[in-house]
């Protein structure tokens, strides 16, 4: 593939950014890709494993001339990096991120950055419960989405330039708007995240089954609540803390229909329970058809 | 391996069964396996993939002389099934189960057998959200645990003919009692499941969120909820009438903590759900160390 951006740099070398410089690597996309993480410990990890082509000491040097700068850090923090990266941003450049919440990014980061710079928030729906400048690889993308984030005030030409990246990168891409953003990714990752938090929570708090029972027979339904509540816990508490609202929302409803399923235990009521059971099915189908996931019987058994 | 049982007995055909079956043969465990669905179309599906040695169309039959019949029906037919094979059974003969729930299998099964047969419970903590008689495979239960619910009232020949039997069959093998049992299962298990089938019903039930967009935006977090919501209606709703007080008690503490997450999300109490997500996170790391989960990145990816 060819080369889409003569300089790229990734501020905060996680997992996300991790996976990004190396799907630039497999596919030649970028010239040259500099890299920045606040931590010393962090930078020398990157330098080790030669994760990005050049791990830059300050944050200035990092963006320096940079065509698109990638902004892979906590969303609780993004409104800072913005602040910091503003004075030294390239006129012209784009600037994007990648964080799980939209509406509060774009009102934190658009004050701080100069007018000729264009902002395109994006948020690559793809992750792992790791963390790290070590956790990353270039398949992470692959078959995934990847929302952008735009509006009629968006830079049609950096938006563009910036999908065919993703798209080069192996996701697939759609635009939406912020507000529909957050809802949707509210359903669909934050309150389900929230509530296997949740429920791992609870397991470690109940002392009559002892820890090592709860790990031991942790095989079915339990196991992947702790393969969710296992994610970056910073990551986390900032989504719930910017995409308040929407969670609020979620967990109200959440709340009210397991309020209705407990009645059902409660009463008896088995034709309750079996019809809801069945609907939930039908969407299990719909993204096994949607190519979002195998039909492999892996449950309770792992990747492997 | 050396043959454990001269004849076995499955009744109900469907994933359990059909894996205990294909892990015999794999392993010549058993001289004659015999196998009894209800429905005409599963025994037939049964003869065509050459599920069991011999597929019999009365239940009579099937029990007829074996030394283990193994109950593999939904928990809410298994006190008439065990009435039905009773005048049947072999003088000595076991029987055992794979309910998800003991208290309740015991209190229905145990008054329909003759006093000369010995009844074992066993739970094998496996299964995929696949169900009927094509979903079953011989590696179901490699490396998993099946729990026999053994007290002072069990005979110790029959229990551990049965323990070496799901030996043999892969599993790992602990007993202990009946409400023990439930109460670990419904943290681990249960409970999860009626909040995965809680989040999966609430994403179906907003408007606002296309279905297309939950089935598409799915890969991080509510996929996973969606494959644990997949599993077979009847056997939940069996399983959350069946285990109905220890249910009621952990989704109580589970709302407890959700509603406790919920105010600090409110409150913007960032250290509290920081702390939390950090806990739990420390419950992952015990599953992957007790084997029962790689530590691979799949998570948004699926098995493949």
């Amino acid at each position: 593939m060819s080369q889409i951006y003569d300089r790229v740099a990734l501020i905060g070398l996680g997992l996300i950014a991790s996976s990004m410089y190396w799907a630039c690597k497999r596919d030649g996309l970028v010239g040259e890709v500099t890299g920045y993480a606040k931590s010393t410990e962090t930078r020398d990890t990157a330098r080790r494993i030669g994760l990005c082509d050049r791990v830059c000491d300050t944050i200035e040097e990092a963006v320096k001339d940079a065509d698109l700068v990638v902004l892979c850090v906590p969303v609780g923090v993004m409104g800072d990096v913005a602040a910091q990266i503003a004075p030294h941003l390239k006129a012209g450049a784009t600037v994007s991120d990648v964080g799980s919440v939209k509406r509060f990014v774009i009102d934190v980061v658009t004050p701080q950055l100069p007018a000729e710079v264009h902002f395109v928030p994006a948020h690559p729906l793809a992750g792992t419960e790791h963390s790290g400048p070590e956790s990353g690889f270039a398949e992470l993308f692959d078959n995934r989405w990847c929302l952008l984030v735009t509006d009629d005030q968006t830079d049609r030409t950096a938006a563009d330039t910036l999908k065919s990246f993703w798209i080069a990168m192996g996701s697939n891409v759609e635009e939406m708007d912020a507000d529909h953003h957050d809802l949707v990714l509210s359903v669909t990752s934050h309150t389900p995240h929230l509530i296997a938090y949740t429920m791992v929570g609870v397991a470690d708090d109940l002392r009559r089954v002892s820890e090592s029972e709860v790990i031991k027979y942790s095989a079915s339904g339990f196991r992947d609540f702790t393969r969710i509540a296992a994610s970056d816990p910073t990551m986390w508490r900032d989504v719930f803390l910017s995409n308040k609202d929407a969670t609020l929302e979620i967990l109200g409803r959440f709340t009210e229909e397991l309020f209705a399923l407990q009645r059902a235990i409660r009463q008896g009521d088995g034709a309750h329970l079996h019809d809801y059971f069945t609907r939930t099915r039908a969407i299990r189908r719909g993204i096994i058809e949607a190519g979002q996931d195998t039909d492999a019987p892996d449950f309770g058994r792992g990747a492997s």
